[in-house]
C-alpha cells in the first residue's frame, strides 16, 4: 500500500482502529481498559503535544491519563525487512551551531591573504569534532556511558540484522566496522555527531569568489544515557571556545545550542515487553528483535517522565518502507498482521497480569 | 555620482570619449593614433572578447589591433581615498571543488555512528588546504616565487596606504598583520586560499538532521607568478587525493578544476608607466602609487600575450566606489581629473615617444 504516511503513521493508526471495530462488531469486551492518544503533527514537531500530556497529568484523577499502567507508541519500524522488533531505546539530540564573524560585509576573494577569513576558522573548528571514524573528540562527551557486557555484546549478536541490511538503507558499502554489533550499537548505543552544512557560505553550483563575513557551521550529537543536553552542551561550547583562542584570530565566535532532547531506554524486563514478546511470537511466529533506535521521538520521554510508566515502542512496519519519502509503501501482512500484534498484544497485558 | 555602474565601468568610458569630443570640439589633432576596444560585458565574464582579440590579432595588417604600440586599460581604482595609482600586476586565479559522496541519497542522522559521513571526511580535507594565518599548506605551491627584496619591500613601505584603509574595506579589524607592507604584498604579491563554501550540505537558518550523500567543498586560490593554473592543478590534486588516501574511508572523493586564470605582472619602467605617471604628477600633483591587485582582471593577460606589448591599468575611481554593490559612486573631481588624466597620459606617450 503506496502513500505518504502509510506506514508513518496512518497504517499503525488504523491497526489500532481495526482491533476496536473488530471487538464492536462481535460485542466482545476489550480485555483491558484503554486511553488512546492519537497525534496528527508528529511530523511538524508534535506541537501542543508535550504541554497536552504535562496538562492532562496535572489534573490528578481527572486527567486523562490517570490510571494508566503503560504506554505503548507505534511509530518506528523493524530492524530489517524480516524479524519483528520492540524497540527499547531511543537516542537523544543536541543541536548547536558554531557562528564565526569578521568581515562587514562579504568580501571579494581579491582581499585573500590581508584578512583573518571566517571560513577558515569555522572550518577549522569543525574539522576538531569528530573523526572521520565518527569517533567524538569533546572531551567528556563519553563520561559515563556505560561499556557494554558480553551478556548485551551478545544480544546485539543475537540480533537478525547484518551490515548488509545497514548498507543497503544506506544505499553504498560506507558502514564503519563489518562487525554487525558494533555498527548496531554504533548507531544506537553510542553518542554520534554529524556535521550538517554551513549557513552565510557559498552553497551553489560552480563556482563563486567570496570571502563569506559571517558563516554558521551546523552539527548535531545523537546522544545516550547518562548524557543530557545540558550536560552536552557545557562540554561542547567548554572545548569550542578554548580551540578557538587557540587560533589566536581577530574574528569573533560564539556556540549557540539550537535545541535538544534526552535519550531514553526502557526496562525490557517489564510485563509490557513479556507481553509484547509472546504477542509477536503468536501473530509472527518469531522472537523479536529488541532494539535501540538511532533517531528520536521526543514524546516518549515526554509520556515516560510525566505519567512514570513504562513505555514500549510496538512498530508495524519494516525498515525499508521509506517513511518521509516517495513512494512510501506498507506492506500488506504487516498491516494485517501488525492489526493482529496489537490486538494480541491487549490480550497478553491482559494475561499476565491476571497471572500475578 | 551614485550609481550602478557609475565607477565600475561607465565613468572611465566616458572620460575617453570626453577626450575624443573635446579635440573634435576644438578642432584638435589627437596626439598619438588610438585604437578603441568597448567592452560592455566584463561583469558577465566578457563572453567573445578573448576570441575576439585572438581573431583581430591573427589577420596581421588588417588587424583592430596591428600596429598598437602599448595597451590602457581603465577598470580598477586607488589604493585609497586619497592617491591616483598605476596598477602593474593582478592575480590569477584558479578554482577547485572537492566532492565527496558515498550514501545513496541523504541521510536521517540517526544513522549517525554506524556510517562514513561524507561532510566530516570533507571538512577534514578542507581544514588541510590553509592555516587560519593564510598560509597555504599544499607542498611546492610556494614554489618559484620571488622573495621580495629591500628595494621592492621599500616600495611597498613607500605606498600611500594604511591598515586602517584595508580593515576599512574589510569592514573590521581583522588585517592578518599591523605592518602594511605585509598586508600589501599578501594581498597582492603572494598567493592564498580562500574557502567559499559547500555545495549539497545543509545551508538554511536553524538546524536540520541531514547526514548530506553528496558535498562539493569550493576553494580557489589567488596566484602569483611563476604559479600557472596548470602547474598548481596538479600540486592541489595530488596533495588532496594524498591526504584522502590517509583518511582510510570507505567514502568517494574527486577534485575538480572549476576555472582559472594566469597572473599578470608588467614592466613599470615601459614608457607608458613613465607617460602615465607623468600625467598624473600634473593633473593630481601627486605621484602615483604604484599597485599590484589582488583580484583578476582577466582580459589584461590576453591584450598582454597576443598582441605582445606593454599594458596598463590606469584607473579613475576610488578605492570606496563600492563597485558592485548598492551606492556605487564616482566622485565628479576624479570623473573630471580622471577625464584630463586620460587626455594628459596621450600627450605624454606622445612626447616621450618623440625623445626618442
Amino acid at each position: 500500500m503506496f502513500g505518504r504516511g502509510s506506514t508513518d503513521d496512518k497504517g499503525p493508526v488504523l491497526g489500532w482502529l481495526n482491533v476496536l471495530e473488530a471487538h464492536h462488531a462481535l460485542r466482545i469486551e476489550l480485555p483491558v481498559n484503554l486511553r488512546f492518544c492519537f497525534e496528527g503533527l508528529e511530523e511538524d514537531g508534535s506541537q501542543g503535544l508535550d504541554d497536552l500530556i504535562v496538562t492532562e497529568t496535572s489534573k490528578g484523577p481527572q486527567g486523562w491519563f490517570h490510571g494508566v499502567d503503560c504506554v505503548c507508541i507505534s511509530d518506528n519500524y523493524w530492524l530489517n525487512t524480516r524479524t519483528p522488533c520492540l524497540t527499547y531505546g531511543l537516542r537523544g539530540i543536541a543541536y548547536y551551531q558554531i557562528i564565526v564573524s569578521g568581515p562587514g560585509s562579504d568580501l571579494h576573494s581579491g582581499m585573500g591573504g590581508a584578512v583573518y577569513e571566517p571560513m577558515t576558522t569555522l572550518i577549522s573548528l569543525m574539522g576538531k569534532l569528530v573523526s572521520v571514524e565518527g569517533r567524538i573528540l569533546i572531551p567528556g562527551v563519553y563520561d559515563g556511558i556505560s561499556v557494554a557486557d558480553s551478556s548485551e555484546l551478545q544480544k546485539y549478536q543475537d540480533l537478525d540484522y547484518s551490515v548488509a541490511d545497514l548498507e543497503k538503507v544506506a544505499g553504498g558499502p560506507i558502514s564503519l566496522s563489518d562487525d554487525k554489533a558494533t555498527v548496531l550499537m554504533g548507531r544506537t548505543r553510542e553518542p554520534s555527531l554529524s556535521l550538517h552544512g554551513i549557513e552565510g557560505a557559498y552553497s551553489g553550483a560552480g563556482g563563486k569568489t567570496v570571502i563569506p563575513a559571517t558563516v554558521s557551521g551546523k552539527f548535531s550529537l545523537r546522544l545516550v544515557p547518562p548524557q543530557t543536553p545540558d550536560d552536552i552542551t557545557k562540554k561542547v561550547v567548554s572545548f569550542i571556545e578554548d580551540e578557538f583562542a587557540k587560533l589566536k584570530t581577530k574574528l569573533k565566535m560564539k556556540v549557540e545550542f539550537v535545541g535538544g532532547g534526552k535519550p531514553w531506554v526502557a526496562d525490557t524486563n517489564h510485563w509490557s515487553y513479556e507481553a509484547a514478546k509472546r504477542a509477536t511470537e503468536t501473530v509472527w511466529g518469531k522472537t523479536p528483535n529488541y532494539t535501540r533506535e538511532g533517531g528520536s521521538i521526543p514524546v516518549t520521554l515526554t509520556f515516560a517522565d510525566n505519567l512514570g510508566v513504562n513505555v514500549l515502542l510496538l512498530p508495524m512496519g519494516r525498515a525499508d518502507d521509506g517513511a518521509h519519502s516517495t513512494n512510501e509503501k506498507l506492506d500488506i501482512s504487516n498491516f494485517l498482521n501488525g492489526t493482529k500484534l496489537l490486538g494480541t498484544y491487549l490480550y497478553e497485558v491482559a494475561n499476565i497480569n491476571s497471572d500475578k
